[in-house]
């Protein structure tokens, strides 16, 4: 399950960002750790390129989960990658009001998640996977699909 | 001067790819660098993250020239950078006929550069720097001025 | 449908490498580009981080294929991505002979995909999704499914 | 406008770091908001390379600033990229102090920044921008103008 | 020297990660400061590429290590590196415990690290020196030596 | 051994270049290989961060080699690495004149290799593994043993 911070604007100070430095592990299985991650509430997994001693290229895995989370992302980390360490420290997060509203296009409606900062709309990102789904179903290129969207948003916010 | 491609659609079969390793060059330096190169001419010119052998973390430098640029691009190389040798071979490129539209925002028009593929439009892309320059003037976000390019298009094309 | 390589060894002087710089297409857009160049035929597609000028992080997608797919290749580009041009140029590939044997686990058998050099095995390769597969349905950690496989496997060879 | 930490050599443990994750915007902006950020005042503004999930190729923004520069960076952030969030903890910073003295070349003087540990000499960094803008006029490489610095230079220190 | 952690399961909340932005330094000279920053008793050093302002590629420098090397470490940077500061701040390690077995191959014996949480092995490591080293001598390829010591373990375990 | 071009200033056209993308080889494999690639006579060989298909970061292969030397390349790509095909292109390396001078430091000489393009020094790299052995013998910082020979080296050149 997915830890699901709350949509008003607010300050989490209770995330963690992990970190692990991987270079003896095959990267086909980092797509799988991944969704592990993911699926055991990881707020965000991201990789980045490191290179280490020796000429290795690597892998250094970061992800951010809430505190509670911990004990479950290190298990993950420690089962499935070749670690012998996991880091982490502290961070605050500040995250926008969410709100969802639609956008109409020819092929219907789409969810455009809006973020707002003191009451003003700054962020304004259609629902990926309804554009990607979209651009499937109507055998349109997915930048038409965003274009139409952004075509039906109300400029004047 | 910069080479200029013509504006319609076309294969051209005279384009060269040069491409230089840099292991003891200061990043400071390949900035400039960078200028050098477009001012002479190079189509476009890239920098890549490498590693090179005793832990030297690089930069694999690439440009695209046509084939009469070819000895301005060598000799800025040969000064300005570190390198003993530099490497090319030709490539084909195909581009897309190109042609020039206005939008019209509530800060005044900006050019819009189409691209066009058997006389059917698959590129709008508005002039980063017009844009730039009215996000400036205006003190607007500067993805609230592509929103407005994006809101004047003809969605029909 | 993917085109397919033969599975005895072989050179392949067919193939050609097709690259685009894109810096004005969000990373969102470029995984489902993948999968739709993947679907319709590309041998391989991957993305290289670049920086390109004005100060702008970009990406170097590149995908092989075959000259009969490159028609095919291009129009997604075009049609997908926000670029002007696509380049490409001719390579050659050797390819191994390619056999499936099996590796027997206590989870059941697991293909292994062998490459093969003047009569010599010289690569054995887990099918991941197999792997993959199992790892989810009996709840072990991949890199445990990895273990028996090679456990499993004959290293006389 | 720019914050001036002290020339003298101190700790600094009012500093913080910024973090935000980027798939789905397009790199030009990138080199725009870099601009908007050091005017605003950060320290340091930096991009990494990173993989997100579903195959996206994306950016990490760093930036470094002195604590009562958080809200101009979080409000750039939150106008100008397209995040819904911002991560950021403390850190320490330890500066050397900082003397400017002068090379002398036969193209004119060129400040050369040193940095000082314990009252020894520990670097010398020449002006880019002099060096630079040197290198312009005179029609000479860049670093034939930091050769010549470097020659100017006394070695005893 | 190497600092040392215990070899049981334990969480160090003494580690210090450090970083330094490198924009003006060779590469070259960068594989020689790892080694320098290891010898100290770094616990790890690693570099990862970043683009910072004028279009510079450059070099993020992250090292970990115990709080009272840090000094060792600042000096080496100071001295090595062209930075005028040093940024750090403290983290969390958890560790697994470490136990040494033996796994037999054709070559003679090569140790393995396993890492244990909870009493449970979740990592078995090879040593590397001790695999290319076997792998130099004899003459095979070093993912040969490797399968010989999946061969050689117990999969119980 | 090391294939070696000629001194002189000439252009190569009998190089090749070979790459391999690979997402399921430990990056400890990989510093291995690079050092039996140049042992076999490799010009240059390095690694690029890539991201593959299914989440995997990867590593892009290249390497440099003369024509003479393809069939021994291809035979380590394909018993280190878990590669089933290489693929390769030809392309022409410019090459400047080679000409090795000494400097004089404090600590002895030190051989600095000039490269010379038209009769005209526009090269001059101090040997690193020199400088290095004089760095770690009289314990001084590397950079200051390349400001020694920055300083010996007559600028009229």
């Amino acid at each position: 399950m997915h830890s699901h911070p709350p949509n008003h604007e607010h300050i989490d100070d209770q995330m963690i960002k992990m970190e692990v430095n991987l270079d003896n592990i095959p990267g086909e299985w980092l797509g799988y750790v991944m969704d592990l991650l993911f699926e055991a509430g990881a707020n965000d997994v991201f990789y980045t390129p490191i290179y280490m001693k020796k000429n290795r290229p690597a892998i250094l895995l970061q992800l951010l989960c809430s505190l509670e989370n911990v004990p479950k992302m290190k298990e993950i980390l420690f089962k499935e990658t070749t670690t012998l360490g996991v880091r982490y420290y502290p961070l605050t997060v500040h995250r926008l009001e969410r709100v969802f509203t639609q956008a109409d296009t020819e092929w219907g409606p789409i969810t455009v998640k809006e973020g707002i900062l003191n009451g003003q709309v700054v962020q304004r990102s259609p629902e990926y996977e309804e554009c990607k789904s979209i651009a499937q179903h109507h055998d349109v290129p997915l930048k038409k699909v965003y274009e139409q969207v952004w075509k039906a948003l109300d400029n004047k916010k």
